[in-house]
């Protein structure tokens, strides 16, 4: 049996104001902040936490996120430097439905999506001030993909999503856990994977954006509920140091630069 | 039996960002806003709604936000105009304890502090992103008032705030309305005057900050509850339908200008 590898899929870059970053504290300005995706290449399957955004959607809906990525930071082109094709993924584990996390769904065209329940129903019914948020929906449908076939010629195929709706924490397979760290968005999860040769990694997606907001107890602007989103961060401290874990912060401008990314692996 | 009457007592001005004013949409950018309180003087007693912020404190613990405020600018240089001591001041109505609304209760020594239960409880112990907001807690406990004696002189006098707590929508003395909007904070109050010659007049206080914020269903960045706040906004929109009232708003730069200020009043 195969060991479990967790691979960083890096997904370009977005621009918000530092008062977006770090709600009411700034200081004001632009910040540019990575974002990526998680691939656990586990003994059970593929799972792909997150899938990052799609360029052309940011472009069209917001302009203003100044997007970076080149298409081999898309999910297909993050793939390709491992040998993956999208339709291999097995499971695609939604942390949330924001745009910037849900962009590449569409890719993989085998996948189950997996995520809170509660998170799907607040996708389809947002707040007026989540609307840009959840400005993405293409993970919901029927679409057309590119399917490879097994003689590997392309074709072009529908899928529909096939959703696995689950709520608390969750082992979703042997030493991938899911934790509920709502607050952020109704039904947000945090994922930490368990590896046989090193620290737990812990990614708390946007319930721990980046280090600064730890420091500062201060979550992001965007957010359905700030009070339980203080509780998800106070929760998730804890989690770091009854497993011994490691942050893997979601959109760190600082702390990301250290982090290996595809084709590199930890294990 | 008099008539009530109606006046805006102004308090100054500060500054914010625009992603401060206008959650998450901006622009960003300085915007200096207006600060009032409400004095209604009605046959029961002189109610006063909400008190401005104390420019020391803003000084002090918020200097970015660039207070403006002369001496006449201060609850009692406002009561002055009127010939108003502030110890003739019989209820002060906060909306909530944000230091911008609550930094001249401590003038008014024979006051009654009316607010909603849960907004007292808030203050003081606030989620750590209120803690600026709720940075003037001198309207809870004793202090040193200046008294004028009957004879004329002035004495300091020690006063301890009388709280009378409340919840529900309240009708606390004729023709003058309480209704929960909670949102901003855990127990924000907006009030409604009904006056014998002219259209209700209602103060949302900062469940509705300003028209743009109306217009454009985008509540303020400070807040404890942001779907709360939005439910708030659409109840307001409605009472002011049902009662064919008119809105005041509290820190709108643009509408405040044509309000009429002490000593001209409402009635």
């Amino acid at each position: 049996m195969s060991e479990t590898k967790v691979y960083l899929l890096d997904g370009g870059s977005l621009v918000i104001d530092g008062f977006h970053m770090y709600w009411n504290r700034g200081p004001a300005g632009d910040v540019r902040f990575p974002c990526y995706s998680v691939l656990v290449d586990h003994p059970d399957g593929k799972f792909l936490f997150d899938t990052g955004y799609e360029r052309a959607h940011v472009e069209k809906v917001l302009p203003f996120e100044k997007p970076i990525q080149s298409h081999e930071q898309t999910i297909p082109g993050q793939l390709a430097l491992l040998g993956i094709r999208p339709e291999e993924i097995t499971h695609i584990v939604n942390s949330h439905f924001h745009f910037d996390h849900c962009g590449g769904n569409k890719f993989c065209a085998n996948a189950t999506t997996v995520c809170h329940k509660r998170e799907l129903r607040a996708a389809k019914h947002p707040q007026p001030f989540e609307h840009l948020g959840y400005s993405d929906l293409s993970f919901l449908g029927q679409r057309e993909v590119a399917k490879t076939s097994p003689a590997g010629q392309e074709q072009i195929g529908t899928a529909t999503a096939r959703f696995e709706l689950i709520d608390g924490d969750q082992e979703i397979a042997k030493g991938l856990w899911l934790f509920e760290t709502p607050g952020h968005t109704a039904g947000h999860y945090s994922l930490m994977v368990e590896l046989s040769g090193r620290r737990p990694m812990l990614f708390p997606a946007d319930a721990v954006c980046s280090h600064r907001n730890l420091e500062m107890n201060c979550i992001c602007s965007f957010h359905l509920d700030p009070a339980a989103s203080i509780q998800s961060m106070e929760r998730l401290k804890e989690l770091v140091e009854k497993h011994d874990a490691e942050f893997f912060y979601s959109h760190d401008p600082d702390s990301y630069p250290a982090y290996k990314k595809a084709p590199a692996f930890y294990s």
